[in-house]
């Protein structure tokens, strides 16, 4: 049932267990949901949402924690599935307003937390490493950790067991039989776990609208080997920073061909090092040299791993395409590997690389045009194996926009799910779980918390309406000084734009005709400068509106002295 | 050869041969080129690019014929080789500047021109309707006209004769050998050209990076029957306006389910009825249905044919999906049909609109949960077909990004033509051809010209950062009012901003700074308006990038009094 009309939702009834999503449902990104029951909250990951052209200027988007301000001290901790920045990029933020939270999650997990808690210069953090089938008390949440596969290696799926009944969360997961580190999702876990009941499945919805199986991570080994086997000078493979299953194909595949590796960019570098440092990745012996060695071997003898697999202008990547990198050049017959996806919204960046990277001569191999990337989300298929194994109570689809979550609910209901016992929730919206139902009872506001420079939470869709008409009009700006006792005009009126034109004569028509107006107004008995300002913002925009057809935004200033 | 460092072209010499491309090699858009020859000019295409978020705010980018502006009289006439945007839409804004230019192209295509001449008020067009076989004369230039098929009706080759040489320029084309219409891509016409001789071939290059064939429009009809097999209520198709075929599947596919049809989008009931009047279009008695008797029939008795495919934010679909149209309401259970392609850049657009839609409860069937499209370019399996019958002395890919342009020229050296007959242009690269021999002699600006309400070209690079930056990050503005004789701040520093915060009392710590910055400028005898305004600007954006860390434009005004 979609909850969106609902309302304020009704005080929290004792030993009722209450879930909100805080961000991710509507969205891909901002994962977060809170828990509470008894007075006590438990929180599920803290992500970013990466801003699109929709949210210009901004930076980061964090989940709606907003809503929790008040009850910070009624956490008992945050579970981290895992280390991906739609799951992690805002707990920095959240830790700001309460450094002592606990956070529980995977040895992985929580060294990638630890760099970032670095970097925001945090002190007082409470890690908490968990493993698969770790079970850990949290005041009312009894939390069991259940190891599941994805495009990161650790990650965990997590059940909390509470007075009113069992949550299952998945985290984000797929079912990859093969796995490169032999770390499956736990279907007997998940069996027992069925067994024992869920009240509640959360489940991620990323691919619930593909049909079939996702690919096994290793199927994508003979379309790199080909790549390494036809490559004969300088060869760049791109993959996203944190993929450390993708990165060790790589290694492994340079390691046969008889190629060095050199990471390029600091994401790739720090977490390589990270993941090698845990035993997540296996790094030959001398495999790996510095960048800063790279002139002592031949093109041929080099494979570089590098960031910039989504078109990022600042990636090395992009640098390498325009010619702007300091020290890596791409001559004709060189080859480049994009070993990643290509995020929705991204395309246009993405193609202006390869553009960038084919007319330097440059062969571009993508997922276009070979099989060099599998899905890190369990697909339609995988959806319907784990319904099958849980059988769950209700069924509240998680981490997608509306078509993602819809397309997981149908799947649901596909196993057997009664229809109104799947729950299409959006972001704020309150699910009460008692008597093994759970039901939406209430919606509240979930605003996007909007990051911009070292400002965070000060921008609304306002500054942003005002962003997105200077974006697309530029201003005209008209200063003008007035004698309110004199009723003249002395000084001006002097008339500016930015991103509007760039001839300053065309104002001269329309100046005499602000000055007229101005004066008339002086002389009719106005006098105050909000008033005066109105008058120029009429003149100037009914003539600019006449003249060219274009809305800029009018900017009017009268000082009176 | 790439030539984007060759530069200053050499004079052009008697019965040489000249192409100039004025647009479409980089861009998927603003097709053009320039033939030139003993004086005489040869126009063919004249299409907009599409801007996207790089371009913020222009409505439409036109190919750069300011290099011809001179030389407009030397214009023996314009070939337009089908009726798509991309291919005449710059058409009125050429012949603002003379309109008598002859126009010349088939009877659909110069339908669709007109429509547009309309628009723009022109008068003393030279429309000159041709057909497949034609051949025209016009001063050096021998015109002869080849029947190609694409996802428009009535498209056209042109086959150039000079008397240094011969240009056979495909327009858009691919060769669906089971075409709607029944006229097929002519082969043995392009074998008899073949034959003669083509010294240079421009070739579509959309799909060069595509392997295999494109798929016949005939092959959607089964998905188009299951959609409409499994609809039992309101049915609304979408679909470029402009894809005659497209539309005339789904009129035969709704009277075969006995529905009626309306069309639904000013574009879509313009050129249906133009194709129609010129019998492109085959529309049974009884069948068509006005929007406004929609009431009269129940949901399940007529299929909406919509425009808003890329999901266009004024576009009927987007305010179907918004409940914002004024008469269409979508219930659960609905179906919404995106027949359409989903051009890069469009996706954040489009997906927004199926959220949309799926949060209403309707099914979306798109081209990625079903066979409800097919291209309209050949791919590269076509394209060796069209090499091998062609045989061209001199290969030029037109029609492409820099990844399209150099994927089609390897196609032609797979085929034979020597890799140093394919030349890699880009926009302004001047080619002459001689003795059989294409050569890149230069390369001239050929810069975007673009469209912003009614202004035409005034618009530069400059007012787009300028607009970039406002838009990501708004704008500070700072007024004062000094008195240069008595050496005082008279009134202000008033500081305002938008898009930047929406707290004015933060301007507090900084407006005693600025005064006291001021005054002490003025005490120390500065006393030009534009040097106080470097100070405010110095101050300010030295605050806002340390409190801050943004960059938001700096406005100072001080006014002199």
């Amino acid at each position: 049932m979609a909850a969106s009309r609902l309302q304020t939702p009704p005080r929290l009834a004792k030993s009722t267990l209450r879930v909100i999503p805080l961000g991710g449902l509507g969205d891909i990104g901002r994962n977060m949901a809170a828990l509470e029951i008894n007075g006590q909250l438990l929180l599920i990951d803290c992500g970013v949402l990466f801003p699109e052209d929709d949210h210009p200027g901004v930076d980061l988007i964090l989940p709606g924690f907003d809503i929790i301000e008040d009850r910070l001290d009624d956490v008992q901790g945050l579970v981290l599935t895992h280390g991906h920045e739609d799951h992690v990029g805002a707990v920095p933020y959240l830790l700001r307003r309460r450094p002592d939270i606990p956070l529980i999650g995977s040895r992985l997990t929580l060294a990638l937390v630890a760099e970032k808690i670095k970097e925001h210069r945090l002190s007082g953090t409470q890690p908490r490493p968990v493993a698969e089938g770790d079970r850990v008390t949290l005041g009312e949440f009894d939390l069991e950790f259940v190891a599941v596969n994805h495009s990161i290696p650790d990650g965990l799926a997590v059940f909390v067991r509470t007075k009113a009944g069992n949550v299952l969360h998945t985290g984000d997961f797929k079912m990859d039989q093969l796995p490169l580190d032999g770390r499956l999702t736990d279907l007997r876990a998940l069996a027992r776990l069925g067994e024992e009941g869920v009240d509640l499945f959360m489940v991620d919805s990323t691919n619930a609208e593909v049909p079939g199986f996702t690919t096994p991570e290793k199927d994508i080994l003979p379309a790199l080997q080909r790549v390494f086997a036809t490559s004969n000078q300088r060869l760049i493979v791109t993959s996203f920073a944190s993929h450390v299953h993708r990165v060790q194909q790589v290694l492994d595949t340079a390691v046969s061909f008889g190629r060095k590796v050199a990471y390029v960019g600091r994401s790739m570098v720090r977490n390589m090092g990270i993941a090698r440092d845990l035993g997540y990745l296996k790094v030959p012996e001398n495999t790996l040299i510095d960048l800063r060695e790279l002139e002592k071997y031949r093109p041929d003898q080099v494979v570089l791993i590098s960031t910039g697999s989504q078109g990022e202008p600042l990636s090395a990547l992009a640098r390498i395409a325009n010619r702007e990198h300091p020290t890596i050049r791409l001559e004709p017959g060189d080859t480049v590997l994009l070993a990643s996806s290509l995020v929705p919204g991204n395309e246009t960046a993405v193609y202006r690389v390869i553009n960038g990277l084919t007319k330097l001569g440059a062969r571009v191999v993508h997922r276009g045009n070979a099989m060099v990337h599998v899905s890190g989300h369990a697909s339609a298929g995988e959806l319907l194996y784990v319904y099958n194994l849980i059988k769950p109570r209700n069924v509240m689809p998680v981490h997608g926009e509306a078509r993602h979550l819809i397309a997981n609910a149908d799947l649901a209901v596909a196993t057997g799910v009664p229809r109104e016992r799947t729950i299409i929730a959006e972001d704020g919206t309150v699910v009460d779980l008692r008597d093994h139902k759970a039901k939406a009872v209430g919606q509240i506001e979930c605003d996007y918390i909007f990051v911009d420079g070292s400002t965070v939470g000060d921008i609304s869709e306002s500054s942003l309406t005002d962003r997105r008409i200077l974006g697309e009009e530029g201003f005209i700006s008209v200063v003008a000084v007035v004698n309110l006792q004199t009723k003249r005009v002395i000084s001006g009126p002097d008339i500016h734009d930015r991103g509007f034109l760039e001839d300053p004569s065309v104002y001269e028509t329309v100046r005499g005709r602000l000055t007229q107006a101005l004066t008339d107004a002086l002389e009719d008995g106005v006098d105050d400068t909000h008033r005066l300002q109105q008058v120029i913002r009429r003149q100037i925009g009914k003539w600019v509106s006449d003249t060219y057809r274009r809305r800029p935004m009018i900017i009017p200033v009268v000082v009176a002295v």
